[in-house]
């Protein structure tokens, strides 16, 4: 069981067709529905849940707790990758920033269909986890590799001209004062970087208690 | 004319009182009074209005405008000095972090005597000064002395315990996520350098039109 999400340079359909191609593709069956629907709609006992960096996808706390918990009971394990939310490096920080400006923003959408809705850093992904049940059995940080340009990409995104017409949506001036702060911090820390890099990676495995 | 604000190691009381007992003590007159006030009860034109640090503590961007305003016709020139939001170095990230999550919180309370209430980059100082008809004539920025501590009281005071105190102020759910998202980077930043440090400081000097 996978929750996935789309990115590029491939879009969801083209990962699936090359997936499914590959010599375990005859292995792999895509569902590409709610997952607590889903999981509602069986009663299979999986070995491993994957969430892999579709943490800050999700609609609102509340919604991660309760899928973890419902996959709590159907997966005996469940293995979670997100950022960090750390600056480990000065040419990480402007991803850090840009993830902090984005989430600003999309928080005051009563929906969002952008890359980051539920900004949890990994110290409140187990907070989630432990409110679900579960605990914790290994967790530790990688380096994002060279290939993985989320950083460039977010900080483009939060950058962009586009970002700026939802600004409005934020009525209070003091309030909106916060989130141009945080557009311009992502500006400035990037403007003082030779390279945009992506930020560490956080991975945790969990299973009920 | 220059309008103050509190700090440490000493208060205004303190300062006030070293300041007077200086050589040039006798040309000082210090006036505890709002600054729009002040300059309703009075003619004078002043040389030089000093806003040293002062315009996060401003009730919110429009007031800062007012004041800018207010100040154009009343003094030759206006001296701005305020911290870039911008890390130029791993060891300023928590104190660019911190005043972003401080911010982040206090923009919801309808009153605030927090040092961080109008988080505004020298970018949207500059537009403020614009709107208020001042043109710049000379800006630039310096390193923070290693005797100014802001950085390090900004960081201790956004993962102090008190500060978590307010949190419910932010009621719905995915916007309190962003605010202990903040906190939570403030932390992570701070964990990863060996020293917090001061952010740099930007200086401005305006003109009217």
């Amino acid at each position: 069981l996978k929750t996935c999400t789309s990115g590029a340079p491939w879009n969801l359909q083209q990962a699936h067709a090359h997936l499914k191609a590959s010599p375990v593709g005859h292995r792999i069956t895509f569902h590409q529905r709610d997952t607590l629907d889903f999981l509602a709609s069986t009663d299979t006992v999986y070995d491993v849940a994957v969430l892999a960096h579709c943490i800050w996808y999700f609609a609102n706390p509340t919604t991660v707790i309760d899928t973890l918990k419902a996959l709590s009971t159907r997966a005996k394990r469940i293995c979670v990758a997100e950022y960090t939310l750390a600056p480990s490096d000065i040419s990480t920080v402007p991803h850090v920033l840009a993830a902090l400006a984005h989430a600003s923003l999309e928080c005051r959408k009563p929906q969002s269909e952008a890359n980051i809705r539920t900004l949890l850093s990994p110290k409140r992904i187990k907070e989630k986890a432990t409110s679900a049940g579960l605990s914790i059995v290994d967790e530790g940080t990688l380096k994002a590799p060279a290939t993985m340009f989320d950083g460039k990409w977010e900080v483009g995104e939060v950058l962009g001209k586009e970002f700026l017409h939802d600004l409005d949506k934020v009525e209070n001036e003091r309030e909106r004062a916060v989130v141009e702060a945080l557009i311009d911090a992502t500006r400035f820390s990037k403007e003082s970087v030779t390279k945009v890099t992506t930020m560490d990676i956080w991975y945790a495995v969990f299973t009920k208690d």
